[in-house]
Formats: structure tokens, sequence, C-alpha cells
């Protein structure tokens, strides 16, 4: 035990063996795809993610009994963020969200038939699923607001509501739903929420439209939940646990975004280099201005912090200590990092990276949501600073809120 | 190896007793000490020094064959950290700037005989030094435009120059100082300064005054050098070295400035949370308002991303890596966070932070230094952004430039 | 004179009328247009702007002799913001980009003949036209770098020359385009281009693409021109003056661009605000929250400072006074103010904001391009540094460079 | 009537003359009294300001009839600015704080008895007075929180409490005190609070020390009050009404800071220009190189827009329109732009300009009291957000939040 910032050898062996595959086989089989084929992108997909299982990168954060690679978060922050290299590295590794989180969701919280049923198909790369948490009227960071209900009715549960913003809805073969079951909960209580298992499609359940956005019309749908009725068996990780299995569920899920936004954060800082050193103007090349090198010094000092904190929350989940404090303060940096960074790089690239001629005017536009999804800033920054205040109270120090580091 | 945030069992041991040793024992006697009274504060730092020396908490930053503590860098960023929680700490531990940063100098290139004169009487508590390059008139980060010269006159050197923010020259018994001695150097070349040892008070040595700042005078003087003669024995290592020996120097002694500040933001962070807990208004604590979370999760976060920062510079000197650009990330970032830790817990304090009821008055002033001390803000930006740029143009990726890191 | 920030009651009623137009009449119109209609949607917009000239809302920025409102820029600015409340309102009052600034510089260089044959059918409506200076392989900042070519032969110019971003091209009847014309100049001279009038379509203008951009492919067209031939009477201002004229032309067309996104910055905020007194989270409205107010706070006053800025510089063109330092700080500082206030818009919408549901996101896209439209924030703030410096040098003071105010 | 941004000529005039009289007289006299001599300060002071009453620059706040210049407050935005040139010069013309918002607070509340007896001593420049409102213990900003009570006893009136921030008390021959006078006010009412006049020394008074700042010991006193005893006639402004009094008193006096920051400021941008163009480092001068540009760039623009707000507010204070929001925005821009420039300018100078070797150094440490002064940053947030949603809730638009302005 020692301050280490470096892979054990066997791990940096499994990182080259995913760059060698993502950037040797990956990457120019998707280039391969002619442009506006659907079939044959999804096919080749389907192929990668075939030789992907073959070669032992499959299920990256699952363990090895379940068929993945026995991973830790650490070891997991690598090859995630060489998979990101391409957007759809972590589809063909089979660690993408939102199935990652909801694999890991399904492990823990799952009954060994609920693992079977469920569980196993994600594992095998034969089903897709979502997640419906999200409602359009409340604000979805504060769980106590939620308007879904189920009611009980004999032996079932009837549910009716609104949800929206329920990324790969019209792919999946089920979703986990969180409702409201219990009404006598006192006000503010985290315990009135319960979380089912639905299989789609389902009578009740309501596609209505695919959400238009920023980027474009990418799998988030709008659902309305119409007299669904369930049986307690699909009831997941039992009543009044929604809450709680949201939580559990964030935590890695949101580390895992920020592995891949690191990945698209280099891309960006290397394209904003690149062009830096090829652009003349005003009686220089822009890298020889002192503003851009101030553009370019503080991306990589941005890019660098990312990545020590994303190392350091996984090496906290690893450990089984408490990571919510770390896990927030990295969703929150790495998100508006990545935003910063992309918004320079497209700076630099003056109108060319406002086209879509280089991948930036795309990159821009994801990037946006990453300062929403899985706990906007503001929820981020709010619990942060109430974890801050109670270890000052808790120990007369804010010290175990900033790391609990050695320093 | 692996990644791991951890101290080893007999480091985490050390850092229990210097906090001990600065909690229990340093504040305490510095607090009996009378306001005002100069003598007795003197006399308790020495007495302190002693009690230092005989616990084995003296010079952390040396080798144990030199006296020292034979700790890493790692190790010595806690110890710093935990020293620094008061002003005279690192003092009492008798690794203090610039004493500190003149001893990593001349075990590293001095001769035997002058690590004898020189070195020894540092480490043994004896004398206290300074180190002479800054000058008014030009740029100190660009030591191409070095003005104080050192011209041959038969065996002896002859010495004119002037400098300034010369810090300790009033205490020290000796000075390095870096002077001009190669006319013929090809234009921007970094061989033309070479380092020498003077004995103070010498001959042509004129303190003419202390340069007043902002947080009062503080012993930064202003030295007039006239005709100042010096034998070939007093250069310190080799000639033309003088811009070597300063970057060699500056390295760890700006990653001990951080260590320092990191503790000194801590304490800021700390008076801003209690404050916040103790304060009401228009309705609510301050800690309930959102703007005031907001302000104590940023400063949260970064103080949070300083200390992995630090840790990881750290690292890599222990490792013998090229540590150049996360020592300037880490010199750039801290400063400014400290700056900006202490403005917005004086905010909190509203008039009271802005009064010196509060530490945090002095701490501005101080924290205002940081970014200039041992390079301005805009020089390293400006490292960092060539350094990024290079890895880019010899690897075809920023990523060594963003810690190297295995993600 | 005096200090007074009010329009006189003869332009306070022209203000109401325009608005009176666009909110009644035009707004209503669009809306009644059926989503992707486009036929009905180009005849609704025709059918406007007949009635626009009919009820004397035409041409706000040209004389009265040609047939305009004969507005000053700071009337001017009024009517555009009161216009640009929709996407199309400046169209129907044909005061729109790139055609007014073509208007203008039209009205001020073009020769009696080519006045006729070009603006006067702008004004009525009859034609369309574009501006072709940008170039993808050289910086647009820089005027010294232009490669189009127009070379002598004979009588005529042959001109070759590759261009993109040219927005309006496919509906254009015709370009105002810029060649360098003249070899010999000095280094760095702003004399060597010139600007020629050319009829769409042409032989040698070649549209090979509208440019796909973050908001979708909207009119900016690249164009390869091959060897397209000119005459003499063809060229605009005199040979050697492209560069003034493309100057000439972009400081009031800078401004326009301001008076526009002025009035999409004041929607933003209006549904920031409607948005945080609707919308409840974590035991409050968002209203009543701390940041949230924060975030207000700062759109709030930074649109008032984008008002107050255009109304000055506005207030200096029609003075006749040296207007650039004014122009350059409104679009630098409206542009950024515009993306800051429609991201915090955004933000406080949450997911919503991301979506299509509101105009906020295809705003936030379309402001994008705010930062490099007619000068990248770069440009404009070395612009505004240069000409500080030089207020200096020949005043002792840099108060003729922050606006020149009793103040 | 209509948008004009330059003084009548009556006003130029009159502006020229100060400017003369400061640059002229008032900065040479003082230049010649010897450092450390007070007497010769506090005589050549006086000398002064017996010039400036001969010379009618006196007092150019107050209207005629009173000894006053009669200017609006534009006007006197362009004398204190004026004067602000040299620290003492408002003093030299009788409109420094706090006796400047006294002496409107007494022409406006006082009853006759109460102006021949306290103002007219203040107007002829034979005494000084101070405003204690500010306490220790509870927010300043929260009138409702005020703990001093004033409680009815016979005839008198008996007050306890304790004040501090009191600047001016030593030097003070009467205080404006607010003190708690009705217990059962409903809760949040500002009707709770009662002005007094306090003829100075008075038995009950006690000013137990000046406080010490970041800037040095400059006369703000801690008061605490003992059983003071006051008849009924020392009443200011009747009973309950000691908050609405602070606010009219503050309006004002929060624009006459503006204007002296503003010069401070602008002082400090061509110091930043003037080093810009005299240091060389890395190969150019630092007025070259893009960064530093950036920094001039923005504090140009940054004065540029402080100077058009005051400009606005003031216009609206002699218009008697509602002018509190623009009042908040310009003194929290105001202040915080101060700030940034001052920092710019030192950060520019390098280790000079954190030496009190220049002026910087101390601006820098009262700029950071500018954010606390009439008003913390975050009170004016919430005032400007506050009323931001109110015009919002009362017109459906935020327009007349953003200066109500014909754009």
């Amino acid at each position: 035990m020692a301050i280490d910032f470096t892979l054990a050898p066997e791990h940096e062996e499994i990182r080259k063996r995913v760059r060698a595959f993502i950037q040797g086989t990956v990457i120019p089989a998707m280039e391969g795809v002619k442009e506006g084929d659907r079939d044959e992108y999804l096919r080749t997909i389907f192929r990668l993610r075939s030789q992907a299982k073959e070669e032992g990168l499959w299920l990256p954060h699952m363990p090895k009994e379940w068929g993945g690679m026995g991973l830790g978060h650490v070891e997991l922050a690598m090859v995630q963020s060489e998979a990101a290299k391409t957007r759809i590295g972590p589809w063909v590794l089979n660690c993408m969200a939102p199935d990652e989180g909801n694999m890991h969701t399904l492990l823990h919280w799952a009954t060994d038939e609920q693992k079977e049923r469920y569980l196993r198909p994600l594992l095998e790369g034969r089903q897709m699923s979502c997640f419906a948490m999200t409602e359009p009227e409340v604000a979805g960071s504060d769980p106590t607001l939620i308007r879904t209900t189920a009611v009980r009715d004999g032996d079932e549960w009837i549910i009716n509501g609104h949800k929206w913003f329920i990324s790969n809805a019209r792919r999946a073969n089920f979703a986990i739903l969180i409702a409201r079951t219990e009404q006598d909960v006192p006000e503010g209580s985290r315990g009135a929420n319960t979380a089912f298992l639905v299989d789609l499609p389902q009578e009740g359940w309501n596609d209505v439209r695919e959400v238009e956005t920023m980027h474009g019309s990418t799998g988030h749908s709008e659902i309305v939940i119409t007299d669904l009725r369930l049986p307690d068996s699909q009831i997941l990780g039992g009543r009044g646990n929604g809450h709680r299995l949201g939580q559990y569920r964030l935590g890695p899920a949101r580390l895992a975004h920020c592995m891949r936004w690191i990945s698209q954060a280099e891309t960006a800082l290397d394209m904003m280099v690149d062009r830096a050193l090829n652009r003349f103007s005003h009686g220089s090349l822009l890298a020889e201005k002192q503003g851009v090198q101030w553009m370019i010094a503080d991306s990589a000092m941005e890019l660098y912090q990312c990545k020590l904190m994303v190392l350091h929350a996984a090496s906290k989940i690893d450990k089984g200590e408490d990571f919510r404090t770390e896990v927030s303060m990295a969703k929150h940096f790495v998100a508006n990092s990545l935003n910063r960074i992309v918004d320079r790089a497209i700076q630099v690239h003056g109108a060319l990276g406002y086209s879509t001629d280089t991948p930036l005017a795309g990159m821009f536009q994801h990037a946006r949501w990453a300062r929403f999804a899985d706990g906007a800033d503001e929820i981020h920054q709010m619990r942060i600073a109430e974890r801050t205040i109670a270890a000052y109270q808790a120990t007369g120090s804010t010290s175990t809120a900033t790391g609990n580091l050695p320093l």
C-alpha cells in the first residue's frame, strides 16, 4: 500500500488489447460501412460484438462468473476510455448506457429468478433494456416528487404515470420502472418509491414519441403509462427501495459516463492542438499566440484533473469506501470540462468547427447533455456542499470531503 | 504496482506524529508568546526547532545520511501540509522556503567542500540562506534577460547588478546568486548564466531596503551589487549552468509551496463552512442558501483537485520521471485556487472577513503573491501549452501531457 | 444636447407600430402556416412583405429617397430588436443579413448605374444577394491572406478561388465577391483586394454544396470559382478597395446582428424566469433559490449592458464619429452574453431545455455562430486592445477607448 | 428628447474646471507634503478646501440654495470621477463618504431645526459626521435583524447596542444611528427601526477601537452603546422610518462610490497599458502578446460598461424614476470590475505590482472592500433577481428590469 498512479502490468496488458481492438478492428470496420446503410451498420456492429466476445473483451464491468472481464472500476476506467474513442465502442464491448447500469442494478438487487430472466440475456447480448425514472412534470433530481403511481389491486399493481427521456426504450426488451407505491410515508421520505421490471412491449406502456433534442432524435422516448398491471414478482429490490436502487445504480453509471467523456475531451484537445499548429493568422501560427496557448493549457489542465478525479473515485468504489462525494465531483467537473474543451476546440477551428465537416459540432451538442445527465450540475453542487458541511460538523475539518487524501 | 491513493502505514505514522507535534506543541507554544515580543517569539521558535530535531521531525525533505527524514516527495507533501497549518511550522521543521530549495540545490550541485561549508550549517539549523535571481528591470521568468554580470578579472569574478524580492536576505549567512558570465552565447541560449555562492555580509553586496508589499515588509530585500569579487571556487554547479540549476531548484520548491498553500486553503474552507453554519440572513442560515452552497462546493472541488495534483506530481518526482508539466499545472492551479477559496471565505464572512479579526485578510494578501512566486501564472500556462503541443507533435496525442495516466 | 436615454416621441411611435405589426400580424400569420409546407411558408412571407411595404415598415435602414424609413442607427436598433422577436421578422421588413449589409455597401460604393441594376431590385424586394469573402484555407479575419485571385486578361478579369460559408448564395441574384487583384503591394498591405459584382448564376461560379452546421443546413454555400470572367465595369468601389469596403460594410452589419441577438437573449431570459416561477424542487420554487437567482440576476445585468452598448455604438454611428471600438465591444459582448443567457435558460429548464420542445435548443445552436460571425471573439479582442493601447499612446489616457464618455 | 451620451456645454465646462483644479492644484499641492507630516497634510487639505469653495467647486451634490453646485446625478458622476483621480479629491470638494450621503439624508428627512444644527455645519465644512447602522452580530443587509434597541423611558429613549465599521466615527461631530424602536411589528416588517441624531462625544457612546482591516486602520470604529439617552427631538425622519431612510440614503451614495471606483479602475487600466508597452519578455513586448491584449481588452470593455451603467442610473435618479435595479446593477458590476481590473494590472506588473512601489497594491486592498460596501454582492444579486422576476410577473416581460430602454 503506497501512493501509485500506474496500472498493474496485467491491466496495462488489457488496456493495450482494448486499444488494439478499437483502433485496429472497430474503427476500420465502421469506416467501411456505407453512409446511410442502416442494415450494414447494424450487421457490422453485431459482427464486432461477436468478435469482442471471442477475444474476451466483453462485459468489462461484470464479474467473471457472469461472463465478464472481472475488472475493478479503476481498470474499467481505462477500458471505457479506450472504447469511447469511437461512439459505438462501448456498445461493441457490451458496456454502454443504459444497459451497463441496469446490469449492475440487476446483479445487486434482482432475485435469482429475475437474474436468469433479465440479466442473463443482457449479458449475452441478446436483449437490451431501459431505465424509466425521469418525468416531465417534476424535477428528476428530487425523488420525493415522483408522480407515477403503482396502486395495489388484489394480487397486482396498477401503474399510471408519465415518463420521458427514456433512453433506448424503443429497442428495449424490458424496462426498470420507478413508481410511487407508498402513500403514507412521512414528508420528505426517500422510501416512497419501488422499482418494477416491465417486459416490453406491454399493454399500458405507450411510447408516444421520441423526444427531439439538440442533437437530433436519438432514442429518448416519452412514455405514457396507463393502467399497466404487474404482479408482485416484478418488483425489483423490494418495496420502498426504488430510490436507494436508483442511487446505487447511478454511482458507477455516472463514473462510466465520465470515462467516456474524458475520451471525447481528449479527442477535442488533440484536434485543437492540431489546428493551432496548422492555422496561420495575423503574422503567426495560432499555436504561437499567447491567448491560444492559454486555451490549450487550460484544456490540458482540466483534462488532467478529470483523469485524476475519475481514477480516484473509481479507486474508492473498488475499496468499498463511500464514493458519493468523489463521484459527484467527478460527474460535475468532467461534464463541464468536456463542454469547455469542446467549445475551445470549436473556437480554434473557426467556421470549420461550427460546420459538421469535423466531429466537433456533434460533440458540442452531445456535451451539453452531460450537464443534465444523471443529475444536473446544481444537484451535484448541492450534494457536494451538504457533504462538505456534514464533514465539518462531524470532524471539525472539511478534509474528509475533499477526497480524504493523505494531504 | 497498482493505482493507490493511500500512504504506506509507516508514512501514515509519521503524518500522525507531525500533526500531533504541530497541533499539540507548536501551536500552543506560539499562542503563549506575548504579542509584539520579538525576542520571546524567536526564543520559542528555536526551542521548538530543538525539540523537532530531537523527535526526528527535522529536515523531512533531506536524506537520512544528511540528518533528514529521508522522505519521498509524496510523503513530504503530507508533512509540509501538516506543518503549514501554522505559518512557522515549516520553519520549526527546517523545511521552509528559501532554505529548503537551497538545500536541494546544494545537495545536488555543490562540491563536497561546498557542502560542508554551506549545506551542513543549513541542515543543522545554524545558518540561513537566500536565493538571488530576480531583477527589477527584466522579466524574471526569462533567464536570457538577466543583466547582473560576472566578469573575469584575473583569478576573480567581478559582479555588478541589481536584484530584488530576495526573500530572507537580511537573515541569510550566504546567498546563491545568479549572474551572467557568458557573453558570446547564441541568441536565446540558456547557457549564459552561472550560480555563485556569496558569503554575507560581503563587500559589494548592498541591501538597500526591504521592499514593502501588499502584506507588509516581510523580508524581501532589494540588493545593489557593486564590484563584488569572488574566486572561481565560489561557483556552484559549473559555469553556464545557472539556468539549469535554477530550474532544478524550482521544481520541488514549487511543489513545496503548493503543499503549504493547500493547508491554507483548507483552513479557509473550514472557516467558510463554520461561518455559513452560524450566520443567519434573509430567512435562513447561509449554509442553507443555494448560492453559498455553490461557493462551498466549488471550493471543496478545487481543493480536492489541488490535493490530487500535488500527490501525482510528487509521485512523478519520486519515480524520477519528467515532472515539469505536472508541477507547472499544480503550481498554477493551487495558487489560483488558494486565491479563489480565500476570497470566497472572506465574502461569506462579510465585513468581518475584511477586518484583521480573522486570519483571512492576511491570507488574502499573502495568497496574491502565490500567482507570481516561482513563475507567474502566464509563464506556467505558456510552458503547459508548449509541452502539450510538443506531446502531440511527438506522439500524435496530447495524453502524455495530461499526466500520462492510464486513462 | 444632454445625456438622454429615451427615444424622441416620433421614434417611440414607430417602435410601437413595428411591435404591433410583428406581434399582431407577422407572428400569428406564421403560426398559421402548416408545418413543413414550404410553399405556404414562402407565400406567407411574401404576403407579409407586401403588407410591411404598404404600412411603411420597409427598409428601416435605408434613406427615404431610396424608399426606406430614413432612420438613424439608434432608431434602427429598436426596429431590428422588435422585428427579431420572430426569426423571419427582419426578412419581412427587408432588413435581414446579408442583404441589409449589401444595401449599405452598394449605397455607399456603387456607381449610379450599379445602383440601378443591383441596389434598386434589392430595395424593392425583387432580388436577393450574397457576400463572398470567407475562404476555407485562410483566416477570414486577416484580409492579407485572401487567395482568390482576379487576373487581368485583356479587357477582363479572370477569377479563380474558393469561398465558403456564403450565406444566401443559392437564393442570390448576385454576389459581392472579394478577390486579390494586386500582387505587388507591400507585405501586410490592406490594398491588395478588390470587390466585384457577380450576376448569378454565372459560368465559373460553382456552388458545390451547402455546408452543414451545428444548426443544420441553412444556406451557407461552398463555392468553387473557376475562370470566372468579369469586365471592369463589375468592379465595386474601385481597385484595391476591397478591404476598406468590407470593413465599411461590417460596422453597421455587426450592430444589426447585436440588435437581433438582444431580442433573442430577452426571449431566453423571459423563459428562464417563467420556468423558475413554475418549477418546484427540493423544497421551494427555483425562483426562490439563491443560485437560480444569481443566474437570473447575471443574465439581467448582461442584457442591460448589451442594450446600453448597442445604443451607444449606434449613437456614435449616427453622429459620424469613429465607432469601431464601440462596435467591436458590442459585437463581442452581445454575442457572448447571448450564449451565456441561452445556456442558463436551458439549464433552468433541465431536460426540457435540451429537447426541441422549446425554442431554446435551436437558439443555443444558432447562438454559437455569433461568436464567429463578422469577426471571431479573438479578432475583436485584439482590435479593442490595439485601440486601447493607441488611445493611451496618443493621449496619455485610455478614456477615449472606453466610449469617450463624460465620465 | 432623444438618445444622447454627451454633456450639455455648461456641464462640460464644469468638468473641465474640476479636472484643471484636481490635476493642476490639488495633486501638486499634496505631492508637496512631506511624507509622514500629518499636520502639514491636514493643513494642506483645509487650504485646498477653502480654495475649492472660493472657486465654486464645492458641494457638487447639493442644491444651490444650500451652497452647492446644483448638479444632477449625471453631472455629479463626472465631477466625482474627476475628483477621485486623487484619494482626497472628494474631501477637498466636500463630497466624500459618509458625509455626502448624510447630507442627502438630512436634506430630505431632517426638520428645519435639525437642518440648521446638523446639515449647515457639514455643508460649510465645519463639521464631519458618521452613519451607524452595521452590527457585528447580524447581517447588515437584513434590517429586520438589527439588535441595537431604543426603549422609551419617560420623555427619553434609552439606547443599547453594538455597531462596527462606522467610518469616520472618530472625526465625527455627530452620528446618524439606526436602532430598533418597535417591538410589535409583524415578522419581516421593515418598519421596526428608527434613525437618531447623536451628538458626539456623548455619554453611552463608546468608541472601543478602530477595526483593523486588510488596508490598515483607516477609521472604521467599533462602538459599544450603553444606556445612551436621547430626547424625541433627536429622531430623524420619524419613528419606524429607519430602514426607509437608510435605503433612500444608499441609492445615490452607492452611485457616488461607483463614480470614484471608475476613476480608480481607469488609473489601473492606464497603468496596465503603460507597463505592457514597456516590459519585454520571451521575444516581445507584453503589449504584443495575445493574452495580455485580452487582459487589456476585457478591462477596457468592463470599464466602458461601468461608465454606461453609471450614466444611465444617474439619469434615472435625475428623472425621478425608480432607479433601484439600475443602481444595484451598477454597484455590483463596478465593484467587481474594479477588483478584476486592478488584479489584472497587478499581474501585468509582476512583482512590482505586488510591492507598494506603485499605488496598485493599495488599490487592490481597498477594492476588496467595494464588494461589501453598501450591500454585499449577494444582496444586490438577490435584489436584481427579485425585481427581474417581479417585472416579468407584472408585464410578461423582463424588459423593464433591464434598464427599461428603447431596445
